[in-house]
Formats: structure tokens, C-alpha cells, sequence
């Protein structure tokens, strides 16, 4: 490899997305940087994998959320599966393979400490994987549902987004845990997926039914335990339905990050009262020191053919913003990613 | 007494009202029947004091809620102290004075299991005070506050209708537990006497202040546990001010008990999700089983000197639709009691 070759793409944030636009595309800049130099105690790290994820609508804005915005005119942020192609840090040797926050370009210089994991090289799972399952997204289905919902066998537990990533997570370790799963997802194929491979009781596409009514017959029950990914008049239709004692895992309001102004609360708030509910928001983030116990059984589970998942790869970074908009009209299948690199030909 | 003067007089539900309507008087019936005859296991007990509570609105509704609704053409449900006049019942004596849910009614014959309390004949406190600090009032801001809220010291407690009977008893809990202690109120009586009186760090009165400013200036720390009571702009009010795992004991939301339509929840809803809140909905009487533990603390905190009670005592069972309606605009000062009947001139 010449040090032409070498380049370093970025996407940076050039502005902030006014509230109502869904081009993401418009609010990035495509440059080139030269590839950094490591100092002591840091390692090359070349991007393979960028992932993409709903929250990073979030981080584009200066909305009021649980982390700092990106700063406009700033890489933008993101998960990053990467290969060490130097080393001047204790315990990361070339060729190891990497997972960290390193945003959506090409290289990254970094220290040992910004590692959120070392990947195994021969592992009989894809390195995806670990942007879904075996990451922060099985994580966040695992602590959500199981920490914040606590559903008990024999309950009604509804997943909002149940296609995608984190709910598909949900839906089948509700199932695991013995309960009656009811999924919302938008579209045909999402819903044959859901229940028909993943083994959801009853799948409810919002695009083609009218959700309340539908939801009402697949919870003959009512509800014991929302996951929420999306809010709006989702949320509101689980809200009418919910039994004494619910529980609302809030992990998402995918429905307003583009909204454009303020958003009115659910209508039937006041069943949280009537209903004595606990509606509890959550940030995997809060989680991390016990990803450990959650990745354990996340595997043990995909090992016993208990769990699956599905991965929606887009090829090269230069297209990461478009498939960010990906997420937002539900055009993915599966945890979203893009394919910055190939292992082989680094 | 004379069989002539043994009249009993019953309010009863005439109409639901209008969900737009504020005029409770107009709901109501005002007839006569016979004293019941009690028969084995029974005992009549003539009512001395009717509570008057924000949620006998709901009941009046066929809204869904948390208990069935009051049927109309029948006896108006509602908390009473009474006195026993026969008794064909074990463990109830004529002259005892017990507290119980027999309706807004001057008689009832009653099972020794309906009874909530037999209350102390000789106490130093005023039969009014199980209305209230020391009955299901006190219990409400007891468990409310400490088991849903769960306030650390230093911590700051935001308390809306913090003059009303349940309000004004939170906020001295989360004072004697070392809490700052912000209540909102309407009028500046209402504000004097829970700041100047009962102690509050601060007091804003909503009729005269932007509440959104006023609460901003008076949380300069941001709020890490509301006891909502009225819900609304009140509400949304405090969620933009939450700090990271803040609690949202939500006991009532008055604002929208007389509401035409739906109502939207807060505009700061994704604030739970955001700083990640829990947001719990209780009924006191879930808590039923424990009076015993928060009424000894509460009755331990008043003989201390540490706790303050005010009630507003409407005389006349005539009156009470109308007093009812002073709940909806403020107009009482502490718990609304009505007082049916004298216990000397039984």
C-alpha cells in the first residue's frame, strides 16, 4: 500500500437538520483528512464497519438529549468496527480487531482505553454481529425488556419497531421468558419475518391496519409490558390497553426526532395513574458495566439457535448519510450498517 | 329521639356529568329514605363528617378508571366518620366512633368488616384529623412521596396543589427528610401559608406567576422528584426540569378530571426518556395494607410538632355538591370535610 492510498474520508456535520427535514444527506460534508499519526499509547485503527443507529438523529440536532450533540463542522459520531494497522499501545497488536466509538470515517487514532471491546479474529460469527446481537443493540433489548419491564411467563408484552433491531431482540427473548409476544412493524415483509421465523404470537403491520383495533384483538389479556421504540400513536394505542401494574420500557420516540416543533405527550397518559403504571425511560448507556451478563446470555441463546438476527449492510461509507435516512422511513431490514472496509485488503 | 326525626338523608347520583362541566350541584338528587333497620352483624352508624376528595369527579364519570363508577341513582360514594347508634354486630358498641365508606348519607347499617378504623373516642386530635394528616390523606402523601419518590437529602421536590390536603403534607415529609421543598399553589394565601407556615424553601403561586420561570428560579439544582397532582402545563412545567433519574409520583392529575375530550399528555414527554425518569402512577389504595406503618409515622411527626394540618369544613350535608365544586377551582384551604351531623346531639 502507497501512502496515496492512505486517505482518510470523513463525513463531518456541516448543519444542523431543521426539525421537520428528513434529508439527512443535506447535513454532511464529505472531506478528506490525511491519516493520522499515532503518538505513544495510541493505535491506527482502519474502519470495516460503521454502525448506524436512530439516536445519531439525535446527536445531529441541539435538541435537549443525554449526551452532547455533535458539534457542527465535527466528525460525526458513531460505533466503529475497525483493525489495528499499528500499534504504539501496550496490548493492541496489527491485525487485532477492534470496537470503539470512532465515528464515520476511514481511520482513527486511539488509545487502549477507548476500546469497548477486542473482537475475537475466528469466531464462527460475523464481525456485524457485534453491532447487533452481541453489542449495544442486544444489550439494549436485554436490560430494557428484562430490567425495566420485568415481564413475568404468561404476560402480554407489546414491541413497537419489532422489525428492527433492538425489537426483534425484545420479541424473542419475551418468548424465551415464556410470554405472549405482540409485535408492530411496518410493512408485510417485516411482519411475515417477525412471525413467522422469529416466532412472535402476533405481528401488526401499522401501515396497512388500524393499530388500536388490531392491537385489541392480538392482547385479549391487554398489555403487562410495552418496549418502546417509537411513541406517538403507537405508544397511545398500547396505553389504551395496558392491564393493572404495566410497565412501559420507554427506548425510543423514533416517531418525533424529526418532528418539527413540540410534540403533545400520549393522550392516554392518564392510564399511567388510573392503571398504576411505570413508565421508565433508559440509556444502554447506563447499562455498560453489565454488558458482560447480557452478552453471556445473548450468546448462549444464539448458540442454542434460540435468537436470530438479521443485518442490512450498505456498502461504503461514502453512503452513510443516505442510509441514515434509511431509519427513519423503516427502509431497513436489521440492524443498519455500513461496509466501510474489508478486512482482507487492508 | 323520635321516629320522626330519624330521616335519612342521601345525595345520589342524578346524571353523569358533561365532561366540560365544572357545576357538580347539578348531578345530584337530593332525597329522603328510611333508616335502615340493621340486622345481625350489622350496626347503624349516623355520619358525623363526609371527605370530599378530587376523585369523586372520576367516580361521578363513567371514564375508564381505577374503580367501577358510582351507578346513577345511586347513594354518592364517599369516605365518613360516624357514630354508632344500634349495633347487632360483635366488637361495634353504640357510641363508637368509626370510620368507614358509607356515602353521603346520614345513616348506613354496616358490617364490622367495612370498617376502615375504629377511632380513639378521647384522642387530643380532632375527628377531622383521620380525614386527613392521620387517615387515607396522609397515607396518599406518606407512600407517595417516600415509596414512589424515594428523595435522597439535598435532593429537590417539586409538589403541585402543594396547599391542598395531600400536598401540603408531602411537602413537609420531604422537608423533615431533608429535601428543598418547591411547592406550586394558586393565590398568595395559599403561598404564604406553606412557605411562611409549614416551612417550604419555595412557593409559586400559578395565577400570578409564569410557572415555567418562577419553577426554573426556585430549582436551581433542577427537580429530582415531582408529586404531581394536577398534571397538565404544571407538569410539563417540572419535566423540563428534571435531573438525570428523576421520579414522578403521579397521585392525580385534577387538571384534566373535568376536561371535554382527550386531553394531550406533557409536550416534554421524551424528557422521561431523555433523563431517563421513572414516572409511576399509584392509588392509595394499593397501600392499604401498610396504613399502619405511615399512619404511626405520621401521627409520631405531629405530636412532634413537625407536621401542620389545615381543614376546610363545610357545614351541612345540603351542601355538599356545592362544596365539591370548590376542589375544581381552588377555593378550599386544606381538606374538605363536610360536617353532617353533631356528635353530642345524637
Amino acid at each position: 500500500m502507497t501512502m496515496a492510498n492512505r486517505i482518510n474520508r470523513q463525513w463531518r456535520l456541516a448543519a444542523r437538520p431543521d426539525r421537520d427535514s428528513g434529508a439527512e444527506v443535506d447535513h454532511f460534508d464529505f472531506g478528506q483528512a490525511p491519516v493520522p499519526n499515532i503518538a505513544d499509547g495510541e493505535a491506527l485503527v482502519r474502519t470495516l464497519y460503521l454502525s448506524l443507529d436512530p439516536t445519531q438523529r439525535l446527536w445531529m440536532s441541539d435538541m435537549d438529549q443525554y449526551m452532547a450533540p455533535v458539534a457542527v463542522g465535527d466528525v460525526m459520531r458513531g460505533g466503529t468496527i475497525g483493525v489495528v494497522e499499528e500499534s504504539r499501545a501496550d496490548g493492541l497488536a496489527v491485525g487485532d480487531i477492534v470496537q470503539g466509538f470512532w465515528g464515520w470515517q476511514d481511520y482513527a487514532a486511539v488509545e487502549a482505553a477507548s476500546l469497548r471491546a477486542k473482537l475475537p479474529a475466528d469466531d464462527d460469527v460475523p464481525l456485524v454481529a457485534y453491532m447487533g446481537l452481541l453489542g449495544a443493540i442486544g444489550c439494549t433489548a436485554y436490560f430494557g425488556l428484562l430490567d425495566i419491564g420485568q415481564p413475568k411467563p404468561g404476560e402480554t408484552v407489546v414491541v413497537t419497531a419489532a422489525a428492527g433491531a433492538v425489537g426483534s431482540v425484545v420479541g424473542q427473548i419475551a418468548k424465551i421468558k415464556g410470554c405472549r409476544v405482540v409485535g408492530i412493524a411496518g410493512g408485510p415483509e417485516k411482519c411475515a419475518w417477525i412471525k413467522d421465523t422469529l416466532g412472535f404470537d402476533a405481528a401488526i403491520d401499522y401501515h396497512a391496519e388500524d393499530v388500536p383495533t388490531a392491537l385489541a384483538a392480538a392482547c385479549p389479556d391487554g398489555i403487562d409490558v410495552v418496549f418502546e421504540n417509537v411513541g406517538g400513536d403507537l405508544l397511545d394505542a398500547s396505553l389504551a390497553l395496558v392491564n393493572l401494574n404495566a410497565r412501559i420500557a420507554l427506548c425510543g420516540l423514533i416517531a418525533q426526532y424529526n418532528a418539527a416543533g413540540p410534540v403533545p405527550g400520549p393522550t392516554m397518559f392518564h392510564n399511567i395513574l388510573m392503571k398504576r403504571v411505570r413508565v421508565e425511560g433508559f440509556i444502554i448507556l447506563d447499562f455498560m458495566a453489565r454488558f458482560p451478563e447480557a452478552l453471556a446470555a445473548l450468546r448462549g441463546w444464539l448458540d442454542d439457535g434460540r435468537l436470530q438476527y438479521r443485518v442490512d449492510v450498505v456498502d461504503g461509507l461514502e453512503n452513510a448519510p443516505q442510509a441514515l435516512g434509511k431509519l427513519f422511513v423503516g427502509a431497513n431490514k436489521g440492524k443498519l450498517v455500513v461496509k466501510v472496509g474489508d478486512l482482507a485488503t487492508a
